[in-house]
């Protein structure tokens, strides 16, 4: 159970102590490696010792914003703060043998398993860099342009540049002060979110050439075969949010996306949809769960064999994902 | 020439006058459609008469926007404002018999072409939006979220949701506040910026598994056919920036789109260059034009013969386009 700081108690505690050593989570995003790199920064401007453990998942998307703050192997730590991270379950394997010596979590998940000695969470933040900017804000008054760029990733990759509807005001207000403290957002926004690597453009094309639609357009389904990994030679990074291409089609309310993993067999599959249709409910017939509106399951059937089954469900479950009609 | 105002004084004179009608520009845009809107509305709270003039360019994606402050045929305007439009010969057909009785233009077209007897220009200003939503704060401190939401897709629909180079930390700081005065902007996003139509997904499909590449993957080629265009079932809408696509692609610095018109033999072409390849000189060949980094031409040649000359052109200018090494 965990001791929750105010705002002021978290700048006390940064102050009084040092040694950092900042964990990020598994399948580490730009919210979890900027907000992780930004503080590194922001308490090494301050006098501090301050590293980010390495991430063995971490992708060359994000690389470039820690690898100025990767801890030597030889680093005596004295006090471990985990950003972003909801669950020790959420750490990469490499940190679980942190899991029981947390001492801060600084959160943005109302979700928080409170596993930290101490947890500063604002769950109403779209991101966990908008409270690490709160936090060096409170402790030095401005920002440097290092600390500005790690954070400008952070929020604009957590909110799909503003695009998304956890966009609040707030995340709006610090990305202009990020941008003002000499964030590179043109830059930043041009590799982020307007470059597209060859092979996820090809498996795109392919995706969408498959598209099936059934129900008078309101369902769209998507196929990932593992053919058409091979061919387009994407991987994990290219898939980034692929998922959401059959839900923003005009007219759809249900976006499926059926992908194959290990074998033909082996399939994941990730259902978005608009109300009053509910993702869950329909992931519910399979095992799987999430939110009403985001959900998924895996499942050891062919595509064929879910998309099957699928249309089976939205044809006859007349609670809440009838379709037919 | 105009009179140039500065903020105050192009305040004080939609206070002292009365009876405005709203000019908007051809091909009419987010920007210079919201910014009508707000500024309707926004005089309209001030207890003053306010028309938007019918632009017959209006697209579905925008007319929402405008509906409620379109002028009827027997309005009879004392004061009529230009928003967002650099000359007259932007104005659209209907509006040309205003095009010397423009009282005052808004605008943040460094272009601007001084036509109007009063000018209040920013041309710092990212968007139009953000000049009009500094003159309705002075005038009355706040904006209502009719207001702001006009306001919000001036600013997100020019500059790309905030992700194009032109954003600046004014343009976010201004949609925090639109935002804070509720701006719908979960539900504006999905709909701007997230959706595309089942047109649109079909053409893209198609165009993406069609390109090709060339000189180690420097150059990407998508041709749009008139058959695409059937099969797809899009139209000038669903177009909107394809043209942006072979150039987004990761390690492309040419990107060029071919697009058949009225017949295989009539095509226009689209090029967009990153430095050091000069779009303008490789269209130059092709009796085109443009900027260096986007330009154009059209030609009565087959995509095939089309592809065949710039393979040609791009192999052997050794000037300006050379890319064989």
């Amino acid at each position: 159970m965990s001791k929750l700081l105010s705002l002021s108690e978290t700048v006390a505690w940064l102050k009084e102590n040092d040694d950092f050593l900042i964990l990020t989570h598994r399948r580490p995003d730009g919210d979890t490696l900027g907000s992780a790199g930004a503080l590194a920064q922001g308490l090494r401007e301050l006098g501090k010792t301050s590293y980010v453990y390495f991430n063995p998942e971490t992708t060359p998307r994000y690389a470039g914003f820690v690898e100025d703050y990767i801890a030597p192997d030889d680093y005596n730590t004295k006090n471990i703060i985990a950003v972003d991270t909801a669950s020790v379950d959420l750490l990469p394997k490499n940190a679980t043998i942190y899991r029981d010596s947390v001492s801060l979590c600084i959160d943005h998940h109302k979700s928080n398993q409170l596993y930290a000695e101490l947890l500063f969470l604002d769950a109403d933040r779209a991101t966990c860099g908008e409270i690490v900017f709160e936090i060096l804000m409170m402790i030095s008054g401005s920002i440097s342009s290092i600390t500005a760029e790690c954070l400008y990733v952070a929020l604009s990759t957590d909110t799909g540049c503003f695009s998304f509807g956890n966009t609040t005001a707030n995340t709006l207000y610090v990305a202009s002060l990020l941008v003002e403290a000499g964030a590179p957002n043109k830059e930043l926004n041009k590799r982020l979110f307007r470059t597209k690597t060859h092979e996820r453009v090809s498996l795109e094309g392919m995706l969408t050439c498959g598209l099936e639609y059934s129900f008078d357009g309101k369902v769209a389904i998507a196929s990932i075969t593992l053919d058409m990994l091979e061919a387009s030679g994407a991987d994990e990074d290219d898939m980034d949010d692929i998922a959401a291409i059959p839900g923003s089609i005009e007219g759809v309310f249900v976006g499926i996306t059926i992908r194959e993993l290990s074998s033909a067999h082996d399939c994941k599959v990730s259902v978005r949809t608009r109300a009053p249709y509910d993702a869950q409910a329909i992931c519910s017939h399979f095992g799987g769960g999430g939110h009403s509106q985001a959900a998924g399951f895996v499942a050891e059937k062919t595509v064929e064999e879910i998309k099957a089954k699928l249309m089976e469900v939205l044809r006859e479950d007349r609670g809440t994902v009838h379709l037919s009609s």
